[in-house]
């Protein structure tokens, strides 16, 4: 307490024209209105520190050389993170790793019939982007964690690749057993492509950007516009994300040198079949020579050219092998202690590692959290202390599977989930709209926030500037800044959905699109061309994530709430519940028109259409229990709102109540995890198993219908209710220990 | 009467196979309960003298050379129609009329800059397409009724170059006068694209046929597919149809001889400015040179490009004269007067005139008349003679602006209202889904006739083979055969919608796309691979169309009933009222987001987004005379039904009630015509203003809310108010005579 009365004081005197001491501010959520006072003096403070300058500086640092896992340059970046922590005061640590990390050793993509062409299988200079020039330094195009493999056979044109591409082909009577197949970027995370076309039987999976979703339709191509130039590969992991991120060898418990590693053989997470990335240059002739039914309408990208399915006559040569080693990951774990609740964690992170260059991704991101890293440092230096320590993260190896955070995570799992109040993640950033995801409980904490950091090309709260968009798109306007529900794709996943701890993950976007992710030209020349020039949003970005670390770090009550969340899960439980009515109706609809012979009628005898087949009936299930326990959970989550109006809160129990505050998140877990994969426990919000990055929500629910798993979905319902219930309890007693 | 009960004779001793006479046949709509059995075994015996063979022979000579209007080939098209129809009894009249049919003289497109482009401009001919060869006697790609021009100016892309478009143009701020306009084809009838590109100042208008819409990306092309390849072209009129078709020196009376013609420059109905279609091939260079602002996603086509708006820098030299030229239009004419009623006229047409071979358009649609009007003839030797006239059109001149028909509509404008029970009209057809539209008073009756038509390639009946189509779609099924509201692009225009005789309009299609339509490539080599090789459908359309003239030529009772009619007219008035309470909601909540100031909150800096300008409030209009109409309708067609279903009808009334029933259709006309357009009498269907073929329903309504002339509103809604007062007293005395 001594520390904020100081600040208090100091700042009072500095900041007088930022707010009128005469006028009482408005209590900040979870201080009470002295602490409110001091806070918004922090807060100013602050801001004054923040240098767009610096931004630039460090990414045009920190992105001059290919920087990926284990590369020279990316150890030149962590001593460089490393470096900056300790001069701005922070105890700093850098926790090594050892992660598998394929690179290619051979990568041969050659079609043999009808014709003859070789995949060119690279990213030329550019003209205006020096650091293009730096093939020698850089991976080449690659999908990591595919598995090595020397396969020729016909091609089938996949669409995105995902299940209901492959309902459209058994309709027309197409297999992909035996075959590779070509699937499009987009429309799935990229490593839901090999594995459902693994469990189809097909032998090799080529993934290519189809200038439609990624290209020149969309603008102008790069370097004269944003946009992939026909050259442009998409890079990236295509683990089993959703079934497990992290270093495949150590599932579930941290790659530190002691750990039993598993054989790469027995590693779930890899592949099953090889992949491999290409740019719509060299997928035009592979496409060109496919024959076969044309694809249906959705599946038409923008080639010139007509898209037929296959199977061949194309016939393709795929081989891939890898350099199968160990790479060192370095997490640099930078501590700032708090003054009073140093065992009370606010963990914000962000990966250093990239592809290549990675100006934007991550390092557009890193340098925010730098930036407002160093400017906590010299309010501490000042003797402004956060009440809670910060936990700053720099995290290795995101890009091949989230592996620095997930080992970190898993390494330290209980000393986390004892202290960790939150987790609050950014990644790649550029201009535009503020974009933010997270657990729900959090909402109306993160609103407060987003209604006061101004917009820098507006002279509006960037709420308002994003919720002007809604309004523009004839959608209803918002009331409060509406989180996204988190999937995965970024390191939030180890920490919200393995852990249980309250999660937030953030940053600006829509005014800049463009074709750089993850390939060769995702530079500092292009960030300043085409992104954030003036590093304007990302010092928006600082505001916006410093106010959520400190504000949390200092709040007398932890900012928790309960109402926002009561509304969103019972929208969840109402889409589930539609979800099972919609399928029961179209199924029954459908198993009508397949009896009546209408598919028949009306299909053309010029086409292959195959009549579908009649599909299990999808029966009643029993809702109640998860009715019955949100009904409690409204009851709690209005008592606690009534109880935090009131005030007058019973400051002995304070700790008590924090530490229950701290936990809340955790109850909405299951040490089990979800059927069938257990690294994931959070039971309201997952990674989709077939969309990868794409969240589900109850998705022990929401899969098993999906996946007409019907024997299992008033279990998962059982379950979902058992875990509201617990809740909801959780509230209760907090609502107790408030009088 | 006597020569119904003769056939009924001859035919039961034939027919027994077909149907049981113990069994006693349900009365067909209009027909006695003897007269349906007579008329059933009429048209068994009517299919049995089909011959597929026919039409393939038929449609070989016919579109064996080039034979647009005034052409050689034409000449001798005509001859042949004429002298089969003498072949087969009929009484037959080549009516001729002098048009105004320009012809291109000079045909220049150039790009200037940024760099150099001649256009192409042809169709070479292809492997396997004799007929594409015959070049010499083709007309080349042209859009007929573009004035003469000389221009020189920068490109603007406008999309399909709709109204709507161009609101797109001016949020982004850009200007196409002074500018050549390049618009795509699709999404309006063709002819509009000129006529809003001159309303907004251009001054010249390039048609081309995007790949997305019309090429590779539909499929593959002509002659690997059937689709359109690089170097085809659409032909075309691209008068202003909506406000007036036929010859554009005559405007409202016939082209005869003695007619008084309009000078070219007075012409009403020709473009403004020079328009000219090209091919993608041609298309590719100027749109890859356009810059500007990147076009919205929904504008960009499938050629291999950026689409951007400009306007330039890509400059173009449109030079384009024409021959302006009086050539003559033959309609075939040909009767069958008859047996009992020859002074009641049912008409059917189709017609003859092709844009170069017109295999497909109008071809395949000729030769199912022909061998309708065979078969009908071979009965009539038999002494089977339809009770009322027929009369078999083959039009000319219907491709640069259904002048063949107007001009004969036009010249026998009183003989035709008076003699005319309906117009039954074809065009181009091929095979798959019945697709038909006309007056929804003939609805019952033509849904009757598609339930025992025989689809040939499924076992059911045509409709519900279309009734599948709308099934698996997931819509709901059809109660009864939907006729589409009748917009305009075949002769049916002028019975229809200037005369108000009750129409209808049909063909097969659905199974067979393309991009032949207007081309060089409309050839009976196309038609044989990709069309109807067997003509089974067409077989079966000639079943159709057969029936629809004989149950027509034989009802005792005209066909007729007005319960759909009020259904749909009902849907149509709820569309209106629903359309202006939209648009009264939209513009409030627009003009609100503009005065908020939403739209610059939301608008990116780095593109240009011009703020909307304020809006005219909508209203509220006075739809109750409508309303009040529609009760007495709904009261009026009830009656009808109770009355019909009686079953015992005061005979004695029967010619004054056919009459009547003959006359109703033209009820819903009124002399002034619509606002702006006299031409167009019928109140209820039209062709909309900026939509060309497309149907506006309830069209003076309709269109003064679309078009935001409010004051109008109120007494539009007056006068379709009185128009369906008037219809139903006529339904009223119809019900009286019934008694």
């Amino acid at each position: 307490m001594k520390s904020i009365r100081s600040l208090l004081l100091l700042c009072s005197l500095v900041l007088l024209s930022n707010f009128s001491l005469d006028e009482p501010a408005k209590p900040l959520m979870g201080f009470s209105e002295s602490n409110t006072r001091s806070q918004l003096t922090l807060e100013a403070d602050f801001d004054k520190l923040l240098q767009a300058q610096n931004l630039d500086n460090w990414m045009k640092y920190m992105s001059a050389r290919p920087h990926h896992v284990g590369s020279v340059y990316s150890k030149k970046v962590v001593d460089f993170i490393a470096k900056k922590f300790k001069d701005w005061g922070y105890e700093v640590k850098i926790e090594k790793f050892d992660v598998l990390f394929p690179t290619p050793k051979v990568r041969l993509l050659e079609m043999t019939q009808p014709t003859s062409y070789k995949a060119s299988l690279s990213e030329p200079p550019v003209e205006g982007d020096a650091s293009s020039r730096q093939i020698e330094e850089a991976l080449p195009a690659y999908n990591c964690f595919s598995i090595d493999g020397d396969v020729t056979a016909e091609l089938v044109y996949v669409n995105y690749g995902v299940p209901a591409d492959y309902e459209e082909l058994e309709k027309r009577g197409i297999d992909v057993k035996g075959k590779i197949v070509i699937a499009r970027y987009m429309g799935s995370w990229r490593g839901i492509k090999p594995k459902v076309a693994a469990e189809k039987g097909a032998v090799g999976c080529i993934i290519f950007s189809d200038p439609k979703d990624d290209g020149y339709f969309q603008g102008d191509v790069y370097p004269e516009g944003p946009f992939k130039n026909e050259y442009g590969v998409q890079r990236g992991a295509v683990m089993d994300l959703p079934l497990l991120p992290g270093d495949p060898l150590t599932p579930g418990y941290g790659a530190t040198d002691e750990a039993k590693r598993l054989n790469i053989d027995e590693a779930p997470s890899l592949t099953k079949i090889p992949v491999l990335p290409i740019s719509y240059h060299d997928a035009l002739p592979l496409l060109k020579a496919i024959q076969g039914a044309v694809a249906p309408e959705t599946w038409r990208g923008a080639l010139p050219l007509t898209y037929h399915i296959g199977p061949g006559p194309a016939k393709v040569h795929l081989k891939i092998e890898f350099n199968w080693e160990m790479k060192p990951a370095y997490d640099v774990i930078a501590t700032l202690k708090g003054s009073t609740f140093p065992d009370e964690w606010v963990i914000r992170g962000n990966h250093h590692d990239a592809w290549v260059h990675g100006a934007a991704d991550p390092i557009s991101g890193l340098v925010t959290l730098m930036e407002e890293a160093r400017a906590v440092g010299e309010l501490a230096k000042k003797g402004i202390y956060p009440k809670r320590t910060l936990v700053y993260c720099a995290w290795d190896a995101e890009e091949p599977g989230l592996m620095g955070s997930t080992e970190w995570v898993e390494t330290h799992a209980d000393e986390i989930r004892e202290k960790a109040v939150a987790y609050i993640n950014t990644d790649g950033t550029d201009s535009g709209f503020l974009g933010a995801g997270g657990s729900h409980s959090l909402e109306k904490f993160f609103d407060e926030i987003t209604q006061v950091v101004q917009d820098p090309e507006k002279e509006v709260s960037v709420f308002k500037r994003r919720n002007a968009l809604e309004l523009i798109h004839d959608k209803p306007a918002w009331e409060y800044y509406n989180l996204d529900a988190l999937g995965s794709g970024s390191d939030y996943s180890p920490f919200f959905q393995h852990l249980g701890i309250a999660s937030l993950n953030f940053g600006f976007g829509g005014e800049s699109s463009g074709g750089e992710y993850h390939t060769m030209y995702d530079s500092y020349e292009m960030y300043k061309r085409f992104k954030d020039p003036e590093f304007q949003y990302g010092v928006a970005l600082v505001k916006v994530a410093g106010r959520t670390t400190l504000r949390l770090a200092n709040a007398d009550i932890l900012p928790f709430e309960f109402q926002h969340f009561n509304k969103i899960i019972n929208r969840y439980a109402d889409e589930v519940t539609k979800l099972a009515d919609d399928l029961r109706k179209s199924t029954s609809t459908k198993n009508k028109l397949i009896k009546d012979g209408i598919y028949d009628l009306a299909a053309n005898p010029k086409e292959t259409n195959l009549i579908p087949e009649l599909q299990e009936e999808v029966p009643y299930f029993n809702f109640a229990p998860m009715e019955n326990a949100l009904t409690a959970l409204g009851k709690q989550a209005s008592a606690f709102e009534n109880a935090s109006k009131k005030g007058a809160i019973n400051t002995n129990n304070l700790p008590e109540l924090n530490g229950l505050l701290k936990d809340i998140e955790h109850t909405l877990t299951r040490e089990q995890g979800l059927p069938g994969r257990p690294w994931f426990k959070h039971y309201i919000y997952a990674p989709g198993f077939y969309t990868g990055y794409g969240v589900k929500t109850l998705p022990g629910i929401r899969e098993a219908i999906e996946q007409h798993n019907f024997t299992e979905v008033n279990n998962q319902i059982e379950i979902v209710g058992e875990i509201i219930l617990g809740y909801s309890a959780k509230i209760e007693k907090a609502v107790e220990l408030m009088r």
